[in-house]
């Protein structure tokens, strides 16, 4: 095809409506992306397209053009346009099963995060910055400013700075895991980790176990690593122990992630017995846990840890001071049985290079200060005040709790009449509120009527009555 | 078999040496890491495995014990041992061709983080935090100490702080790169960017090509992507291009990784003609660039940049600031064609989740320090002064450079006579000098006879008297 020739021809065409470029563009987008155009396949011709789309020849030239421009396909000379040799990136989204976007797992995650203080985000999964140890920050960072050459600027040994890991392991068994500080490893993140540990265990298409619902980042790491997801009901005490057992039976699953203690989003704890029935399967199954323990430092006393009971032989165990300390300073941990560490090491290595010491030396800085202990006591009792007022204020809606958690900041509420959550929370985003819709937490897609709230981001009444109006109340 | 029995006839020895448990106990790691025992399988009678290693049948009950309780291998009732029926975690080690450890790509890395200051580490790949521009950084923590509490306590948001991003851009048009703020990613390091950006852009067996030599941690991330890694002569204007074009023919590769200015090891600058030619043939085989770029603030003139050539369309442009300012606070970025901005946040969250904003507004600080320009001016000239003179002190054992590089850390050098580095390395080692032996640069394990020096950590007499000798001169 001569495009020159083409060109000339519907010259008078081209100050015409961008709108239809862009239609055709998104028409031809749409079939790449939906795989109905493969990478390779050659594209219509300009003729049949436009009588296809009933524009104007010049109109489908200027939309392929772009798009070659973009890389999205490519024109062959005399011979027409082709899909771009490369297939598309990978989308997550096109990974799993097509969601609607308010129930996406990522969803919450980037409303929470994109969102500016303009908006109210009782759907979001931290405290807000001005509940988090400030005083004792801001001293760890003028200490840090004053701390040798090399912890200003050098890399940390691979498993991290020695003296966190020592606090952790003594931090570790007051929790009654036990694991020496050569079983710690400091990672970026408690996502980092579990990121780490799901590469160092599973392959792409192996299953792995969930609790529905779960914490939706689950769902989209998961998702990230290709694996079979695999959600068990979720009951006040733990998962339900004989769904467990078939799941295990039926998808013989590598891996089973979860939160033993102030679950995400229930706010459960897991119960001895059922810990005790969970790790004879697990043994029997092959199976390893990793328990992710991010809100340890919310609890008033101690729920047992799936790695207390197991010794770190089919557990790990996974924390972060995200959520009680800073997650602006980035530092998580992970303590696993002693013959994977080197396994570990190489691939942190190989992914993420060493960390900085930087935070390391602020965490343990923080940790150390003799006012985070008073901190941590102030935010529990803070935290169970806000509890019982926001579950007052949402019982005044017909929002009820599943349970009333022991501890922490999540509240998981049925709404009243079958509303469904997803729509809610799109008419709330409407008004600049951020909610947290139950199925972004739903494997199954079976928490449609429920919704996660933070209690420590629902004190201002305004939530109310956006909540009230989205609900049609 | 009845273990207590046997318990009770070998009592006596019991308090025998545990040097014999613990290598019993060894032989059988090594036998299950070798494969030699596979997953499931029965491990030797204890009768008859006490008699293969001469030892008695205690000691290798105590060992089965001991490994059982680890949950390398699982006692039946009645039947004995055999081997945990989970298969093994990913060992980096065992993806790619078994290489001795000197000259696995993971040994640098590992030798450089985990030794302490006894040792001297002219293999190490960043410079000694006394050449870091320690004032700005302590003004910078400083500031931070002052900042408002969101910045102390919050994520950032999924792209990463705007003013950094904003100072990146308009550094980045001093290259000729264009990239505006909101194609800019912030990440956690330069090598979490290119582990991104290679989960978005390969599958599992997809080919990438990296220059031979090049950066060994590209060779352990490849790895730990299940790419096939394949590899094209580097010259001293970049790689071969006739090589180049043959590998593409003949592999199809998606993904090529490289650095343009200052290339690891060598030292070598792409010139324009070669950039040229390496984009028309990316063009036309629908290869992506990944142009790591983290060694910019050492150059002395700027040189050509894939990324200026192509305009971000198919290359992505990576840099961190762990080489010129400090490897203590971790901040990489990515600049990216715009349409894949959206998969990457989606992918940075569901496996990193936000970052921080602590180490992003360290880097802001310590770049808009009034010192920071003339610290990077210092720092030329001082590295420009150690590689003369370490490249003076090499030529005195023979130690000969393959090019002298414009700017820089690195020197590439080849061993005389013939000498294979890795043996050189090894022997230096017991000396507590850290070498980088060239086959840990080489994919075609054709850089036997090579080694690169950090010339920033080559200062130390010691290090000539050691090599001489590892040399056997």
């Amino acid at each position: 095809m001569d495009m020159t020739a083409v060109h000339m021809d519907e010259q008078a065409d081209f100050a015409g409506d961008r709108r239809l470029v862009t239609r055709v563009m998104e028409s031809v987008r749409q079939k790449i992306a939906g795989r109905m155009l493969a990478p390779g396949a050659k594209l219509p011709s300009i003729r049949r397209f436009a009588e296809t789309m009933g524009v104007s020849k010049s109109t489908v030239v200027e939309a392929y053009d772009r798009l070659a421009a973009e890389g999205l396909i490519q024109s062959r000379r005399g011979s027409g346009f082709y899909v771009g040799g490369r297939t598309a990136p990978l989308s997550l989204s096109e990974l799993g099963p097509r969601l609607d976007r308010a129930i996406d797992p990522l969803w919450v995650s980037r409303q929470s995060l994109e969102t500016d203080d303009s908006f109210l985000k009782p759907g979001c999964g931290w405290l807000p910055p001005s509940w988090m140890p400030e005083g004792a920050m801001r001293r760890g960072l003028r200490a840090l400013a004053r701390a040798d050459d090399s912890a200003l600027a050098d890399y940390a040994p691979p498993l991290g700075l020695l003296p966190l890991r020592q606090l952790l392991s003594r931090r570790m068994s007051e929790h009654g895991v036990e694991a020496a500080p050569d079983q710690i490893m400091l990672t970026e993140s408690g996502t980092q980790a579990i990121d780490l540990l799901c590469r160092f265990l599973i392959e792409p298409g192996d299953a792995v176990l969930v609790d529905d619902p779960c914490y939706f980042n689950f769902r989209a790491l998961l998702r990230a690593h290709r694996a079979e997801v695999v959600s068990v009901p979720f009951t006040p005490t733990g998962p339900d122990v004989a769904l467990f057992a078939a799941a295990l039976t039926e998808h013989r699953p590598r891996l089973y992630l979860t939160n033993s203690a102030l679950h995400n989003p229930t706010g459960a704890t897991l119960s001895p017995v059922t810990a005790h029935r969970l790790l004879k399967l697990a043994e029997q199954y092959g199976l390893t846990i990793l328990e992710d323990d991010i809100f340890a430092d919310f609890e008033l006393e101690p729920a047992p840890r799936l790695a207390a009971f197991d010794g770190l032989n089919r557990v790990v165990h996974i924390g972060s001071f995200s959520k009680t300390l800073s997650a602006a300073g980035r530092c998580g941990f992970i303590a696993a049985r002693r013959d994977w560490i080197e396994g570990l090491i190489d691939l942190k290595i190989s992914t993420a290079f060493a960390g900085g010491a930087l935070s390391a030396e602020l965490v343990l800085g923080v940790l150390k200060d003799g006012t985070y202990r008073k901190h941590i006591d102030s935010l529990r009792e803070r935290l169970s005040r806000a509890m019982g007022e926001t579950s007052a204020r949402l019982a005044a809606l017909g929002v009820t709790p599943w349970i009333l958690p022991r501890a922490g900041m999540f509240l998981w509420c049925r709404l009243p009449d079958g509303l469904e959550a997803a729509g809610v929370a799109q008419r709330a985003l409407a008004e600049n509120i951020v909610l947290a819709p139950g199925n972004v937490f739903s494997v199954s897609q079976s928490a449609g009527g429920f919704m996660r709230f933070n209690v420590a981001q629902s004190a201002d009444p305004r939530i109310y009555t956006a909540l009230a109006a989205a609900m049609g109340r």
